[in-house]
């Protein structure tokens, strides 16, 4: 599906077991799709586009309407993952999760509304059935001109219609195509981890749209690269967020996803980010197993399967390395671009060999 | 504005002192807009509208970009609030407050975004600025199509550009014109309290979207006249929400606000409900004062007046009996409906004279 | 066990069923016990105590040292109730709730620690096993010398070794000796609810420390009898708290105990609260079901029955109406008592008469 | 006061500049004190003590009543800080912090009560005044016979009255005793970090209780020595927990307390901590500016100053570099000691040599 390289395809090491994809897509069931916009700017209408809309469907596979056990922890707020109220009140939710800019979040709502409706026509013609999308967003308007509301419902569609199983495209695609994270481009990642516990083998995957961080901060496997990569420096402050969705077919319950949800900020530490205040750090984490359906359809009495807490460090450890990876996933896979505010300002990717080179000096350099 | 009668009009007595306008306007700058959508059915488009979008803007007033300080509380969260994340965290907000209907929320957030943009494109256009709105939502899918998705960009922008300080409609009017509460009519209310204390003369205003309760729980004035008024009723559960927008010029800090807000489930209880589970029950509260640039223009050291927590005990009964009173002014000045779902049941709005007289004689009969 | 009247004996009505004691030990395995500490005062030690401990065991019946799942909700946290963070947390909590003054949280919390490390000594011999007493309280300082600390390890040992299921003492008693609730002497009541739903007939019980309330804010059955009963007033402001616990042997989550926890407010809310200010209005619940050693000794999946969500506004309602009942029997069984601070000072218990004869007049008085 | 060597004298690099030394008592006014408890077994007594008290006093300089505004955090809610609700609520607390053994809480909040109320004497005798402390526990039951309950009032007193500005012991000391991080020789550790800002110079300390980590996790700048350093394993699973505390000069609202203390999770994840599962990681942030009496003797209306949000970002990095810092102060100054569960057991301190050692032949091996 892509031919961009991953961090592991550069020489970056990780710790861990991954999946047959390393996507949160290995997580059965799980599907990913993408709409990315792409536009030179025309006259009157707008400044250029560089966004995009991604959508991660939790039963996409099997088409279930049966909501996901989920569980969310807003580590820095100052950004939006709607759905919030219900997921912390509730423990599920239903439907497609969306990820896409600030600006977009209202279209990407409206169309996942419509979808939803139409893809379960007969429940919601039937039931008092209503639809509060899980829609997440962090800010592109360095990279793109936000103000224009670039996204429009036949874009969200797309992203839930092509969404699939497999491989999973990364960096300038999707939600997203204009993010910029510790000053390098940023963007789209995703990676798992195979749990084997208790006789079974668990799958947890993770898709982040990376925003976030400034380049003082950057640290490689707690190397400080960013003390070393000076050049195309962006930003005097943090700007941005980082949106993390942690999908798991173990049967954790909602209280165990909100802890494994909170495990995000230890995820996000490993590339050197203090959750800058200018960030939306919302992360959230949901599980396959178990499903039931709605609350009007379920039964009376439902049984569940629940894992022993005791278990619970195996995932917190697998949740903080996907995190860690899909970041750099995220990073290694972008590409450059020029911004539209300031105009003509290029905002980087990461340049591979300069990265490895500066990882085997600033070891060797170290006391 | 209206001459729909209100609670107090027909003869209902509550406790507090009440500002010129009993409305949340009351409290200065506040201004309200709506916009009341009502359609009969067009066929292969939609089984008929009846709904709508509410903007209370808290610095309509002055028109001024500043942000208020804020407090939200989550009572029932089977909902919507947007912006929840940001408020918690930063202790305020930008913009106006949006209420509608639940299939509603992402088109009034694209359209809040375009009006913010363009009304304070100075500032979009030269910050990296954002714009995350506030939208709340009841259900109204029993008197509108709610799948229809009838709330378009320009009945947003209708709600925002017709706001104004001074009376505000109430019943079925703008995001309430669908509502059921207790199963008659609901719809939009509001009401306010003048707080005197410690030399000051603050006011606290509130408004409601009444969505929620059964029959079976409603009370008035303590008098369960619900047991006593059987006719037309409407569900077997609870269906609905109630969003509740408490303003007060009074200095209170995002932690005090917070604290506000969670009264809302005092206020509710008055009239009987429990907070039933179908409800998205989510209480917003905000302060005009101590006004001050977004971050990225304020100064580095701000100075606040706080009002000192002994007398907040005031501002807890004022927003309990503005709440109560609002709940019950929504369902006096509501009128009938036809519902679309089940096609044709009769939603009525209270017996203004079966009420009084209920009262008298629950009253007289009870031991 | 006890013949103190109850707020039925003196011809209150309330909604619902209650269990056989209607009483918190109506749960099946739930105990309580008490320990009353009443002296007088000891030149150079102490100005009076009047005070106590109370120990509800969720599973006091079988002496099982299986957790109990719970939820937990800070309505106004001025107050204490410790092991919250591990409630929120882990979903669960192990060994008995105690309730005491504020000042003697410390002792009891020590004391519980020596209980239970003594009643389970083979299981916190053998494994790493810690205690973290889930110890509330509210102030007692107008009718005790709290500063004194007058609770002693025997006093709580007391408490939790007297424990038993069937009838509960009210009023002075316990934790809730000193109290005082809407300016008239409060303390320690109880109540439950039988809930038939979905062929099954569970138990809902409530137990509370009722220390709070105004009397102006005073109200029963909806009649504002504190508005005409204003002999003996004590207070200018509102200086209490309420600590209320609630119990059911139905199959409810964590994310579900703390949604009921929640409806504390609407409880309280039933005789006029506002939730002052001044005020540590806590509230914890707990389901006896799905009883599971702790997470050492628990198998690597554990199977737990669900109650469907649908069902919980039939708890909601339970809890709310018991919560009602409870304060009042708090009240009813109560009896005057003289201050220590202000020193001599008479806290008068409700007039039952006198409390009857109001609610009929205020009736006749209504419009 | 110790001559313990301290990470930095050992050779290990840190980011930002310490205050003058490098201790949370660089905060102006606060103040640390210990008890330290170590006894031989004695038969029918106890298996051994090892264990302690730590008393942190916001105010400890100046003797002052007057609260400090405050924020809290649970990470990992495993465990305990008493006054959580409080200071969730009033954003601000009273009196010192405590932190003790898991079994300590109950003494040691016992205690603290009695010592505020001889402290303040003429307050708890003229007003109705209460004192909820701030009690904090980590486990040590491995090397500490902690069911035997070994601290006693006299300890707690001891802490509090020795408690001093200037420099502070770390390791195996107070509070942190008999604690284990990362599967070496744990304790207490601090560290300071100094924020110029807007013309002002604002001091930030933290004080930790490091009881937390699994070897494997461990890391140390980025390097995984834990990988490395195999000897001396103590557990399967971490059994331990972190309470750290986190003290400004800076003018800090609670709501930017609390989000300042959310950070402790980065902090934490500096040495390679998940978070894990038996860990109570509990963070607490107070700030010594904007002193106010407490509220029954504060005016009606008060000013505060309050930093402008986007100067956080110096802050959190502060926090985040002074925990990493703090974190092996306490471990590079703690001491070897022989476990009571499972007797015998060595617990060793970390090898000073031996980690110099590995950090660099580490470095070299790096791909």
């Amino acid at each position: 599906m892509t031919d961009k390289p991953r961090a592991r395809d550069i020489g970056l090491h990780f710790s861990g077991k991954p999946g047959p994809h390393n996507t949160i897509t290995d997580v059965p069931g799980v599907t990913v799709g993408f709409s990315t916009i792409i536009e030179d700017a025309v006259e009157g209408v707008h400044k250029g586009l560089c966004t995009g809309v991604t959508a991660i469907i939790p039963r996409g596979g099997s088409g279930s309407i049966q909501p996901v056990w989920a569980g969310i922890n807003s580590f820095n707020g100052n950004g939006e993952l709607t759905g919030g109220h219900l997921i912390n009140d509730l423990g599920w939710f239903l439907g497609p999760v969306m990820i896409t800019n600030s600006h977009g979040v209202g279209m990407t709502s409206y169309a996942t509304v419509g979808w939803m409706v139409d893809r379960y026509k007969d429940v919601f013609e039937t039931d008092h059935m209503w639809c509060l999308p899980v829609v997440g967003e962090t800010y592109d308007g360095v990279l793109n001109d936000i103000n224009a509301r670039g996204v429009q419902e036949h874009h969200v569609l797309e992203a839930l219609n092509t969404a699939t199983d497999g491989s999973v495209a990364e960096g300038n695609v999707g939600g997203g195509t204009g993010m910029i994270a510790y000053e390098f481009k940023g963007g789209t990642g995703t990676a798992s981890r195979k749990i084997p516990v208790a006789g079974a083998d668990y799958t947890l995957g993770v898709l982040v749209q990376a925003n976030h961080g400034t380049r003082d901060w950057f640290e490689v496997g707690g190397v400080p690269v960013g003390q070393h990569m000076r050049e195309n420096l962006v930003f005097e402050k943090e700007q941005g967020s980082i949106i993390i969705i942690v999908a798991t077919d173990a049967p954790l319950l909602p209280h165990q996803l909100n802890r494994l949800a909170r495990r995000g900020s230890i995820g996000i530490g490993r590339n050197g980010s203090k959750g800058g205040h200018n960030s939306g750090d919302i992360f959230l984490a949901f599980s396959t197993a178990n499903g039931q359906d709605n609350p009007w359809r379920a039964p009376d009495l439902m049984n569940l399967d629940v894992l022993n807490d005791i278990h619970l460090d195996l995932f917190y450890e697998a949740c903080v390395q996907a995190i860690e990876e899909a970041i750099l996933n995220a990073m290694i896979a972008a590409e450059d671009r020029v911004a539209v505010k300031p105009a003509g300002k290029l905002v980087r990717a990461i340049n591979h060999a300069e990265l490895i080179g500066c990882l085997d000096t600033t070891e060797k350099d170290r006391p």
